[in-house]
């Protein structure tokens, strides 16, 4: 049942895309959160992702899973067959070194969410319930999707995704008649409406496989880190965290665009993606962290 | 006990009577939430609605019902018998592909409405508990009735309704008159009382079919999505899923009237059917978007 | 044990009494709400009701009542013997075409509160937990006392209540020594007791036959339907569930005075028993609806 | 093991001890609350009342008990032996026809309590539970002791209680000693103490079965019913529990001092019982009701 | 592994010596509750009491214990293999004229505390769970410690302390020093240790075995317990447990003095051990009750 | 799997790393709790710390463990085969004379909290649950981690951790971006970037164990206990826990630094670990209790 709305027929959301793709170059980027009003194409841009993903399965956990099924529990199947105790993984399990995807993440149980905390800082998961004693290797990227309306989400749990972006709905009139219209065509047939976008996908997936190859060769100056971490410092980032991704980030954009140099608008463009939600409180007047403000801020502070 | 009280029955409720029709003609619209107060013919008209459906069952989601016969479950008597899991389907399993109907959808619990939630958004019903990994498509039409009387729905909850309809009590001598004597009718002769709308049943019922021939034909203009797009934004309506159900409501509006073109003013009736519950403040004065406030509004903001 | 306390011995609370003979002539009033402090006679009324009810049972709902117990549950008797599941009805299903009483009914839990408003709405108990998906007809006559010091019931709950009673103590000596006497008399020699009331009981019993023979023969004339209407609509009662509640119960009303048609003194009775908790305020001064009131102000505002 | 401290030997309490023996002669009162702060010889006191009951056993109600003791389950025992449902009755059945005691009486769970209330309105102990339906008899006397500074009782378990008796520690130096001397002796010998006060206690013995004798004699004028009814009128009584209560209690009250007919002065006393925790608002300025105040004030309200 | 910290070896905190000693000499007195910031030697004291105690032994309460432990239940070993109820009986069974010891008693269940209210109060544990009805006795005396900082005790719980003390850290360097080098000579060596307060240690247990024969000998003269009294009544303490509880402590206090007679002394310091938990206000400004503020108010308010 | 990230190439973070390898030196001193922003070295150098650890197990308490796994239950295998109870230890067991980790110990329940403060000051687990009376040793160093952001630590819990480290991101641009070179070179080649630090490494554990053997000889005199005992007086610190963990500690940093006398730096840098976080105010206008301040204050206040 091949029939999910292709990724390069999303209309507009430029940001989210560049994002979802920048995590299929550099897993390690630490996954992405993604907030925005309902009727975005947010969920819709996770799974169009799965077709670009070589080897990366995406693993689903539901708002409803029950704690057992998260962290893994006893087979009672087993035991009531051979008399002993065997450990039955769960998604904490399945999800390791895979995309782990939570469509309305701020709708997740907080028992859960402590959960998920303990095991992403660790990196392993270590299971003690119902007489069971057992701990596996467990390291994910974390992509989640939700409409900030239902709620917030806890700075630890935001700490956790590599980046976020904010999702709007499209503003001109021009690309909502486009929008209705790829939606139309796509429910009317969407075989056909794939078809149209073969190409478009084919030249992304190539995109995507240069800049891995290219990735490992990016250099970093020294003067490229120093800008990150007077930044980070700057803007009054917690920890070290944002900087080491802002870092990785910068890396794969700079393979993307085929540049095998780090350079300063790579790490201003990162900034966007990796700052937003680690500070507490914006220094911009209307909240919004431009790559434009972003420059100008930077040249009067630091330069 | 074919005794329920038929829809041609049924005194004034224009609107709510309407959509309703508007759903069995266009199943893809996205179901309808009537919202009113007691003793209004909300839950009447839904049951009476079976009529009209060929082969579109109702499923009920009673706002007693557990999780686990929600989402489904371990099948308890397979397991005895057989010594081995076996997944048993929940409700969501039978709503696939029909009416999910939600009586008092107010009432529904908390956690169960999340699971909604997350099962609607990705149409899918991924099932991890008690031991069980499980997952089936859950694509349904979500009919619900509520007292606002009794609290409010979330906004994502609100979002997932197609359409929305407020009802109230007749307000004129003449059809509150007619609303008891055609109840006591009814309950005094159930068989009879059905006898006397079946020519209007089926009136009704033809025209629905000629509507579903139509409506693949029914031609939609540039003009009118950019009409769409207009209103939706300058309303600034989250999203993009209230133009796509506008341009939908619009085309079965057209089939149903046995047009077929979409007209200025099948996407006027549209709005008001479809956007109501999707706009954070209401611009008019009385709270009250009538297709005649839309009319002046939209002259003087968008032509 | 047929030592109940006489319903022809209770002392004054006329209208309570004629309430509940009502319903007993007329089960379609659709029951009845008790309201009173501590004390009165309310569960002393209900419960002498069983001896003036030819073929109607009366079921009990106890506060203390499970989910399972309410809405039915598996067999496990059958489960464990047979190894499969079996439906075992619960209060629902004993209450169909039955008397549902609920004392202290504002001690409800609100979970079973939700389930009764559930299945009142619909007349079908739709079963869908442990395993078990199961449905059953459930149509009751509800009739609960509360004292309202201990709280209060939701409008969505007290709306289906055909008629509502608010009973004080008696006050004035001389009934209230009445009371006295008769209670201790009762309590020395319950035989002796009912045996002095056994001519009213039987004139009551005859008195309800003779109402339930002319009852299909009352005539309500369009005038007395459109009084109906315009009093429910200039005291914004919500929906129509009131018209139709007044016209049974005015209809009844009629039959048990022995007159074949409705009169206009028939209405104000009715409308007194029907719609004060219906109405959100009393356009009385001092929340008052008495009959006197209610004509003069029809007076006014009507005729 | 019959090292109960002698009802004979409690130092003052006079008006807790003159309840408590009134209780034994006519059960009908129906109970009595005993409010105090810690330290006075609440539970003693009805610990002590045991050996004055001839055949009445006392049933203890602990602040504990899970609600299946209280109601009654399944019999799983049984259940599991032979294969069927049986009931188990609990304390509700254990307490027909005796004392149901509950020590700390307010800190009763509120769902225990409903359930108490429940029972307590209709004499009968209606089980819906675990696939269990069943009702026996619950006829029961209730005696409560409570420290107030635990919290409140709510008004409709307050009024399940005949009487209400606030006690407090002796406040003249020579009971304290009293008080302590008798302690320390009953500890320090408990057989030889309980000797000391075997003369008084047949004495009481004696008393309370001739005052049972004379109790079904004694007689009850008009003018005492109408003084009874003319009391809880004027002080706004709810109900006309109180007024039966108030007859009982002087009848016994006059039985117990040995008289043939209820005076005045036995009306004012068993107002001093039944009235307080029945009005809502005190009408005497120190909140206190004695006896001397009553009579004054019906001098100038009634007489 | 008999490597506790020696009764003998704590710096200061002789109250809190004293109290402990009393209760060793003499159970009758009722426990003791210790309360005082984290650090002070609270447990320790307790703990090293074992040492003393020639024939009580000390139940532990842990925080989490669960009900079923603390009343008692069903034998589920007994039920599985012979298929009989059985009841297996609980911690306030094994307390049973033992101590019972709470460390952080403030941290107790509010529905374990209604518990331990309810046995403390009637002396016998009423078990009615789990299809189980059993009771035992259940006399104990309860030793607490707690923290104020996390949170306070109920006054009833309170009540059933015979005696409280409040520590505090030692406040002169030298007695600070001195605490330092004791516990690193202990935790260093502890049987060298032990050994060091051998003397001591026998001396203690050689005195309380004399005010254990003394005690049943020490006379107490109307004049103290009329002290007592009017102590006890000027303070305005609830009820007569306190008085009771003042003279067992203080001959008890005589009998550790190795006098055979209570003084005026001996009752004062009664009166600051058994007072200040069960009065409401005290009647000194900075709120300590000391023996010389006592003394001086006695001799304005009393002599 | 040996590829922690090595302690030795933590950047800075000087005073975590110390507190963290004088708990290796000498467990007596009685755990760290590591209180900091997300993203500085928080667990990794807890993790890391294990490489350090001769004999010393790390047992992990996870934040959903359940409270069956931390104080252990009953063994339901052995029970199903062998038809008798056995008791299967839990975390508590296995922490005893090992180091118990918790990770975002602020979000630990709060029940598990009661119960870990009520093990930790007992040193004994006692266990009374689900039929299962059991009790064993439990003595544990505490090394937790948090985010002060989620939450705080209640006083009684903060107490049980020997010390205190705040720990925050670099603030030097060098610094930084030495930390974000690291981590690359660690994330690109994990056997090569431990490889570079082993000199370092063997150094660290060499001065460990020197320290270790040198330990037990370091003198204490009376006047830097003395100076102890004047510091935490005046600085109102409550009981005496942090005089003798100041000397633990001060012996060990003496040790540490390979000189066998305690001197007066030695006890003001403990104090700078053990006081603060058992301080109610700090005396300090910045909230900040540095070296250098403390030893200030102490030249007024003391010498």
């Amino acid at each position: 049942m091949h029939t999910r709305y292709p990724f390069a027929g999303i209309v507009g959301q430029e940001q989210m895309k560049k994002a979802l793709i920048l995590n299929v170059i550099n897993p390690k980027i630490g996954g992405v959160l993604i907030r925005g009003e309902k009727g975005t194409a947010k969920s819709t841009g996770v799974r169009a992702l799965i077709d670009l993903l070589p080897d990366n399965r995406v693993v689903d956990l539901p708002v409803g899973a029950t704690e057992d099924r998260v962290v893994g529990t006893l087979d009672i199947e087993h035991a009531l067959k051979n008399g002993e105790k065997k450990f039955e993984p769960g998604i904490l399990a399945k999800a390791h070194n895979n995309l782990l995807y939570v469509d309305e993440v701020n709708l997740l149980d907080d028992h859960i969410v402590d959960i998920l905390l303990d095991v992403a800082a660790m990196g392993v998961n270590v299971v003690e319930r119902e007489g069971v004693s057992y701990s596996h290797p467990s390291k994910f990227i974390l992509v989640g999707t939700m409409n900030p309306e239902e709620g917030d989400l806890r700075p630890q749990l935001l700490d956790r995704f590599g980046m976020t972006i904010d999702v709007k709905g499209e503003n001109s009139v021009e690309k909502r008649v486009e929008v209705i219209k790829r939606r139309l065509a796509f429910e009317a047939n969407p075989e056909t409406f794939i078809q149209q976008f073969k190409e478009e996908h084919k030249q992304i997936v190539l995109q995507i496989k240069e800049a891995q190859k290219l990735l490992p060769k990016v250099k970093i100056s020294d003067k490229m880190l120093e800008l990150t971490a007077e930044i980070t410092l700057d803007l009054g980032v917690d920890g070290h965290r944002a900087d080491i991704t802002m870092i990785k980030v910068a890396s794969t954009i700079a393979a993307y665009e085929n540049v095998d140099e780090v350079q300063r608008e790579h790490i201003l463009e990162a900034a966007e993606l990796v700052l937003p939600h680690r500070m507490r409180r914006l220094p911009f007047d209307d909240g919004c962290l431009s790559a434009s403000a972003l420059d100008k801020w930077l040249e009067e502070k630091v330069c």
